[in-house]
């Protein structure tokens, strides 16, 4: 994965590292991620393509690039900046700083997945799930969700139907409720069939700042469970590869999971993110980066079925980056981190928990696997769109 | 507009409606507006056709069949099915009655407008206005948006950028933050450009229900402007009816609007709405048929630009029926209509606001408009799709 780059080279990385370094260690906690957050404002992205490529959707470093240059740029404010997985907001309080108000976490994805039925789900639970999961990874319990249809003309009201009842399905099984929607009908040829947006809110009732800023030298790597289930059955549902593999999209709500590891190490966890577009790797990369750490995977502890290996050794890609939708990545303080499997292990969803590798200081910025055959490698953001349209 | 209908037949609602008003008379408006939705709740709709036609997206009768039928017996909640602009929900309380918690509005919408681009506005300010409007119309101050993008393959990275300095230049104008996005990309011919999923929250600080159930015979029917500026431009930006005309989209915020006006009359508004697909016809067919009144309008009253009727007039369609998306439509009390009037007045957005009708007990569940020329005719729930990808 050694491609032109628009991100800065490693030795500026490292020599900004440094920089962060000498100055940083009178701060709290709070203040280095907020002091990193205002490092990341001044440096200015630019997209170079003029046109719209599938890789801006893939969530790799193109799609990192144009959220930088475009999105981030012109919407500007510290909620946004933080680059979660959803936003945190406190409603209601009092005063200007929030005192006596409600904390939220508030979150959207749009859901374009190819085809709309795979095994295991569809388009309508991965959308409820996705958006649960989302709030869950900020530390929040979900209660409401949104939803915005575009549909195609010519689009079967049955399937339409069978994607709402999985929906309503998922909703319960998660404990959310959907209170608010919308449909839009284009022409033929102007979408594929069906697409969903949900948004979420979920309310923070833990204290405490989840962030990929705040992870140090020395943190454990969990994944919840094997990788990649997910975008290998959907890419074998299209039928281009020919092969017939027994997999399933891993789709699941992860709030009872995560809510179990937060009260068995409330103060263990830096970081919790669901594997999707990009998969762990992509994860691990703004891990590297936002912390300024070296994030070493030992490849033989990470969990993936031999059929999705197989499935992906095919489609020329590494599991690594292969998403799930019902996996979970955290970073733990290692003296949390027994625990912390223990309570992943306790939940069917995260029976085959797993530590895959650990945190140090150098190089800060990269993410290095420890191959099964005794080697090193870089494990680089994702570049191009290996899987377009997986969620 | 006499059209085959799914809705039941005037004679049934009338004789709903003398039901209702036989036990209904020692219920509280609350309870009442409950009874409504309990009654609804029984209803069972169906969807006729086999596949989605535009008709379904175009906010008319076929939309309102779709939710009932597919969308609400799927998602079936009491928040869903007040049917208002956007969810009210109660978080954080400290019991089950929600006291003690942040009393939230909570709405989403997807924008498909073509062209992209058209006078005085564009999908951007479009996505960011429409989702503030919802939330005042809910009574709510706006305060965070989420926004999802499906971009097509090859869509200009310039148009991109155009359209995200839109949306930040209209959330710095309505006081709002953007705090969480998602992109998307499809292959091309899979999506048209651009489209753009909102979804906001807000903060609902005055007591008291705003609903379409709530209105009551003599109430006052006010609408803030000009109607059907948005819908004529955009059609006519598509070319296709090759003239010109002097006319720009009316998108803009209305929740400044709607606090003076609750300001001004806090105990006096009935109902609030913004005039989007559909246009003022769709929201008085709602209000005849959720609270179970007359709407009577005079024609000669509703504002409406010279150019607009022309356009209106050569597209063959009513300007009542025209999407605003800058208009708001209230059912107020008749004696605090005129202050209504004033506090809309004063503001330039809503200078020309006027009363443009009112309702009668008889006949129950009916919009019907006194024409210039001096005929009474029945405006019915939109039927088809005239104006396709207005917002």
């Amino acid at each position: 994965m050694s491609t032109p780059s628009d991100t800065p080279t490693k030795a500026n990385w490292a020599e900004q590292a440094v920089a962060d370094h000498a100055g940083a260690e009178h701060l709290t906690r709070e203040e280095q991620v907020l002091a990193r957050i205002e490092k990341a404002r001044r440096k200015k992205s630019r997209v170079k393509e003029e046109r719209i490529t599938l890789s801006h959707g893939a969530g790799g470093k193109a799609t990192h690039t144009l959220i930088d240059a475009v999105f981030l740029d012109a919407f500007r404010n510290p909620v946004l900046e933080a680059m979660e997985d959803g936003a945190s907001v406190t409603i209601g309080g009092a005063d200007e700083s929030g005192a006596g108000g409600v904390r939220l976490a508030f979150t959207t994805d749009s859901y374009v997945v190819h085809p709309l039925f795979f095994p295991g789900g569809d388009i309508g639970d991965l959308a409820v799930n996705g958006t649960v999961n989302d709030l869950a990874m900020c530390g929040a319990r979900p209660l409401y969700l949104s939803t915005g249809f575009i549909l195609e003309e010519g689009f079967p009201v049955a399937d339409l139907q069978r994607i709402v009842d999985s929906m309503a399905k998922a909703a319960t099984a998660a404990g959310v409720q959907i209170v608010t929607g919308d449909t839009k009908v284009v022409e033929r040829g102007k979408c594929d069939g069906c697409y969903i947006n949900t948004a979420g809110v979920g309310v923070l009732e833990r204290p405490g700042l989840l962030s990929a800023a705040t992870a140090k030298p020395g943190d454990k790597i969990i994944v919840s469970g094997e990788i990649g289930d997910h975008g290998v059955t959907v890419m074998l549902a299209r039928g281009e590869l020919d092969i017939e593999a027994d997999v399933v999209s891993d789709t699941a709500p992860l709030h009872e999971l995560v809510a179990d590891l937060l009260d068995a190490v409330p103060d263990g966890v830096r970081l919790l993110r669901d594997a999707t577009r990009g998969g762990v790797a992509t994860i691990l990369n703004e891990v590297a980066v936002a912390s300024q750490v070296a994030v070493i995977v030992d490849e033989a502890s990470v969990p993936v079925q031999e059929v999705v290996t197989g499935a992906s050794e095919l489609l020329g890609i590494d599991p690594l980056y292969v998403a799930c939708e019902g996996r979970l990545v955290t970073i733990v303080d290692p003296a949390h981190a027994d625990a912390a499997l223990a309570a992943l292990r306790s939940r069917p969803l995260g029976e085959k928990a797993a530590v895959i590798g650990e945190l140090k200081d150098d190089p800060p910025g990269l993410v290095l696997l420890r191959t099964s055959f005794g080697g090193t490698r870089i494990v680089d953001m994702l570049v191009g769109d290996p899987l377009p349209r997986i969620c």
